[in-house]
């Protein structure tokens, strides 16, 4: 089951997070962009080259103390098919290196085609018989307005092999309030609607830990509204951004989890891929010590989540 | 402006449809599929080939009667990275031959990320002062899930230069309800609430013809929902899903349209791609007639629509 591996992975670094690969150009140090810019052109090619060069280092200098990476496929798509070779590639990258990979895709429509994205990043698609992997992510995040039937195929590959997802619930932006809070008849919320669906869907992938690998995506920036969620669906490990870059503190984060210090893993994104563009780090490493900042700036989060968790709720 | 290209596109051929170009390997004739697994083998790289072929000859066979085609992307994705190359290549190959293309991807994200997303799909990608194209689409649906802040960054595109969306509003599954259609404590549905939103986007880039390149998808096997929500979408071209295999009829997709006429573009994909299965087109064309099969089953599906519009709602 996905979701005993993430929690053994969890335990294994003592870390509870998740190093998000959304990787901006202007993200990347001038060395590593110019050197890809030589070799392949500025152009896709060039652009993706960088991206992956910067993928490996981080993953590399992440590997032994974050259990999962979270690429955004928004951020390869934006460089074409140049773009989506080197986002495979990262994944593969990260898997080799004993990283859980959580696509980042919020991918949603009907059954038929919702079928189709879970056997691109989480099954195998059929050629004339033989089964193949397209991405072969271990998690995808997932979008719930279509209802049951669109996130069933996910459902079923997560009950019948190692994979998971991560539906969206309650996201972290600033209007997500718009749709998702919402207040029905009977007096709840839509994204407690959403939660109760969800729940009713984790009970088909419940893991040996007892948490199922049918998860939901609760936003750092909603702390609140994290502590409800998590009385609602309580077999459901949270995956939670809008930590750091976006807002959201630790003292937050720690409202989705449960009171053993399990049930969530938070994610960081651009404090993580930045770090050596702050003035903590910036003087200490360079620029060609940005993946040493980044793990530093990982191990720094580990002990504020630490922290909080101590302290409690 | 988008939609009066659209809209042009629909004059010009008296036809208020699009085909979907989600190419299921089992869709695609044997000769195409044996030939590319020879030149290619039988892994991505043939599947992506034969898909590459099928649609070709389908934009080929279609491309004087209907204005637009709206390939999946998850049928694409499905097949990795060569997958994604063949969509970029179908994009390319269809507006060279006069249609417009609909990428139907139903993005989704918080603002930076779905920035990320609006240049993939629509705008460009910057790499070092240079502006290049991805996939160079001319519309992408979109999943309103969160808010207006993840809609922002396309509604943004569509104001300042000639591309589209269609936003998720009503879709044409069985379970759309489960979360579209809660009733909330005013009594509007949550889809109505959406629709509402879509409508004051909207308003962000109408073109000369009155109607705005801020578009709605709304299903052709909810035509009640259909009537009310023409009626609060004004502005907004509706892109219909749902018609032929999924159990929408002409009649159906009707209620979409405004009085005159305009006001919808109804979807078929899989009775066009699959019609030289059919027992009404297979004996006459055989398989290596695929394509003739699908430009009598569109040309068909146009005069289904006129004599339901003529008929009125």
């Amino acid at each position: 089951m996905f979701i005993d591996r993430l929690i053994a992975g969890i335990r294994k670094y003592g870390n509870p997070s998740v190093a998000g690969l959304d990787p901006r150009l202007e993200y990347i140090p001038r060395g590593i962009r110019e050197k890809a810019f030589r070799e392949c052109g500025k152009g896709f090619a060039g652009a993706s080259q960088a991206i992956l060069e910067f993928n490996k280092k981080l993953i590399d200098a992440l590997c032994d103390i974050v259990p999962a990476v979270k690429p955004q496929l928004a951020y390869y798509e934006m460089y074409g098919t140049e773009g989506i070779r080197v986002f495979a590639e990262t994944c593969r990258y990260a898997k080799d290196r004993g990283m859980l990979v959580i696509a980042d895709g919020k991918r949603n429509d009907i059954g038929s085609t919702a079928q189709a994205y879970s056997a691109a990043y989480l099954g195998k698609t059929e050629i004339s018989g033989s089964l193949i992997s397209a991405f072969d992510a271990d998690a995808l995040t997932v979008n719930p307005y279509l209802g049951v039937d669109g996130v069933k195929p996910f459902i079923d590959e997560c009950a019948s092999s190692d994979r998971g997802i991560f539906v969206l619930v309650k996201t972290s932006n600033r209007s997500s309030g718009q749709v998702q809070d919402l207040v029905t008849q009977d007096g709840r919320r839509v994204y407690e609607v959403v939660a109760e669906l969800v729940d009713e869907w984790s009970a088909a992938a419940v893991g040996a830990s007892g948490y199922s690998s049918i998860g939901a995506v609760v936003g750092a920036t909603y702390p609140e509204q994290a502590r409800i969620l998590r009385k609602i669906m309580k077999r459901s490990y949270f995956l939670v951004p809008g930590y750091g870059a976006q807002g959201g503190t630790a003292q937050d984060a720690v409202c989705a989890f449960d009171d053993d210090g399990l049930g969530a893993v938070v994610n960081a994104s651009r404090s993580i891929m930045c770090a050596w563009m702050t003035e903590e780090w910036s003087e200490r490493y360079g620029e060609d010590g940005f993946d040493q900042a980044a793990r530093n700036e990982a191990i720094r989060m580990r002990e504020d989540l630490r922290c909080a968790l101590e302290s409690g709720k």
